[in-house]
């Protein structure tokens, strides 16, 4: 197996080369580019990552394993809904194999369960690494847990909105400030990244909470830990994840994140999302239900709106929630680590 | 394989002859009485199932399985926290299955998981059968959900208060009214009961819904569905269980169950139970993110009190609730009939 610090990467994103779909790609050029040889994508070959995801400057786009030789890993780069593996990628995986690249995936649909995939790893003895794959089987048993220990949780108004990456910059800020800070990622990508965790959204359902308990568990001699959020309370599919999380790591302090325009559930057109304030008030109801929780600001994900327009929109949100409000990548993360730090100071 | 109708079942309660931790075992008497031959705990041996389950007549309790030798099948009859085989019933496992019995678990623990077993039972011919295990990967749609099939979610204050006996009974009662009802199994106990239904609380967590709603589709030709509610949503184990039970099923009735007299949540003493109108808020709340849904009535389990405990704590909930109340066993369920045969007259 190639170690962490030997990976060459050539990421996988095939006609989705953009940040929402090809999120996976696009956080860990983001978070880890000196990983990252180059993305796989015929139909935008000879682009740059930094034209189509707005990060990862000039890491190229290829059509082709053979344009990227010096790569010794195929990372898949998406993360579709039901995590299946599409079929025109199999061919794919099964020439990175052949050339003797491990592979990596965070897809329900395991590489190591597909008899092709490992016969032909088997062949060339290279790993077959599926980052959602999991054994866990403890329940939650809220013993033990620290009160000085503060856990945020960024929970949502729905699926990719970045509360991966709001939960990252946090902590990241709050280590800059010279606080014991960790990230504890529950999704494929946020393991990718951060290098542990625990894929959640693949654990079966009676342990869910105990498998975010045991993160907490180990990780609470830092000062504050920032707990990604997945899915929302209120989403069609995945509200059992959202609330077994919650219930989980048991934050004293939650920031809504949400997507400025988006108006319908990623990918259920047929599906509004509820309103933030609705949101707010069934999220502090969910948490208070198992700890003294609130919800101390809001992340807003400005990506696709204008500067003055997300200005105008940070502006009404703050005064209808009465809590700091800010994008974490354009203003940086300063206003939600004021409630944060005043908590911490609390402790 | 014993086919179901030729089943003679011994059911494994060691220790644990009693209807709450033994709820497995006392709901396969309550319900299949004609499958079972004895029960196996040598701490009661002599005894009968009525004395010990209030169900059962003279079901006898025996020591070991030489005193039922007319029995083909072994069922292991509990459903511990964790859902582990403990220990000590290895043996007797391993006995049965040397005996040319089959084997019936609701564990999350597999018997087909187990080497020593699974050797065992290829050697005699014998079938190793885990009702807990399952390979749902379909998400949740919400597509071509009937509006004319009325469906009716028992939800709980708590674990094994009595959700899967209310939902049974009070889907017996309506088809005695010659409505066309279908109880929907959504554990180990109502599946052996039902003969069909999905073991949720082993489904992995993103597909939890998506398994729930494939049930609803393929039964919603029926006047009434009755869907067997699991844990609580304020459990510190369980919630996400319950939630995308609640999810997935779509209620627009639910009956708010809970057992008279607990106090703390079941086997974690530390955590009181949230009060019966807090919870109806919150199962209000949750439902009516996905659909119109309200609490029509209330099942008590007055199981542990007497009739004028019993009379008294009916007469307290139907004031302070404002709903009908009645425990189904000992008042029989026609109370909470006659607002979900009203909601049917409306369709």
């Amino acid at each position: 197996m190639v170690s962490d610090s030997q990976r060459r990467l050539i990421i996988l994103t095939e006609g989705h080369t953009e940040p929402v779909t090809g999120k996976t790609a696009t956080c860990v050029v983001r978070y880890r580019p000196e990983q990252v040889v180059a993305l796989l994508d015929s139909t935008q070959a000879g682009k740059t990552a930094q034209e189509l995801l707005n990060v990862g400057g000039d890491i190229p786009i290829v059509g082709s394993l053979e344009d990227a030789p010096q790569a010794n890993v195929l990372m898949l780069g998406i993360a579709p809904s039901g995590g299946k593996i599409p079929a025109p990628w199999r061919s794919i995986i099964l020439a990175a194999i052949r050339r003797g690249m491990d592979v990596i995936s965070g897809l329900h649909e395991f590489l190591c369960s597909d008899a092709e995939f490992v016969s032909a790893a088997a062949e060339k003895g290279v790993q077959l690494i599926d980052v959602r794959k999991n054994n866990e089987r403890d329940v939650a048993n809220r013993i033990d847990i620290r009160e000085d220990c503060l856990r945020v949780h960024t929970v949502g108004q729905d699926c990719s909105v970045g509360k991966m990456l709001v939960s990252l910059e946090l902590s990241n800020a709050m280590k800059a400030r010279g606080i014991q800070s960790k990230f504890i990622a529950t999704g494929q990508t946020g393991i990718l990244v951060e290098g542990d965790g625990c894929p959640i959204d693949c654990v079966v359902a009676d342990f869910l909470s105990g498998a975010v308990e045991k993160m907490i568990l180990a990780h609470q001699h830092n000062d504050v830990l920032f707990i990604e959020g997945q899915g929302s309370i209120s989403h069609p599919r995945y509200s059992a994840v959202t609330l077994g999380l919650l219930h989980g790591c048991l934050p004293q302090a939650m920031i809504l994140c949400y997507e400025v325009g988006r108006k319908h559930v990623y990918g259920m057109e047929g599906f509004p999302l509820k309103p933030l304030d609705q949101l707010l008030r069934v999220y502090e109801t969910m948490a208070n239900l198992a700890v003294p929780s609130r919800v101390i600001g809001v992340a807003m994900n400005s990506r696709k709106v204008s500067a003055e327009e997300t200005e105008k929109e940070r502006e009404r949100v703050r005064q209808e929630l009465g809590l700091p409000v800010c994008d974490v990548i354009r203003h940086g993360p300063d206003e939600l680590l004021e409630p944060i730090q005043a908590m911490l100071g609390e402790k």
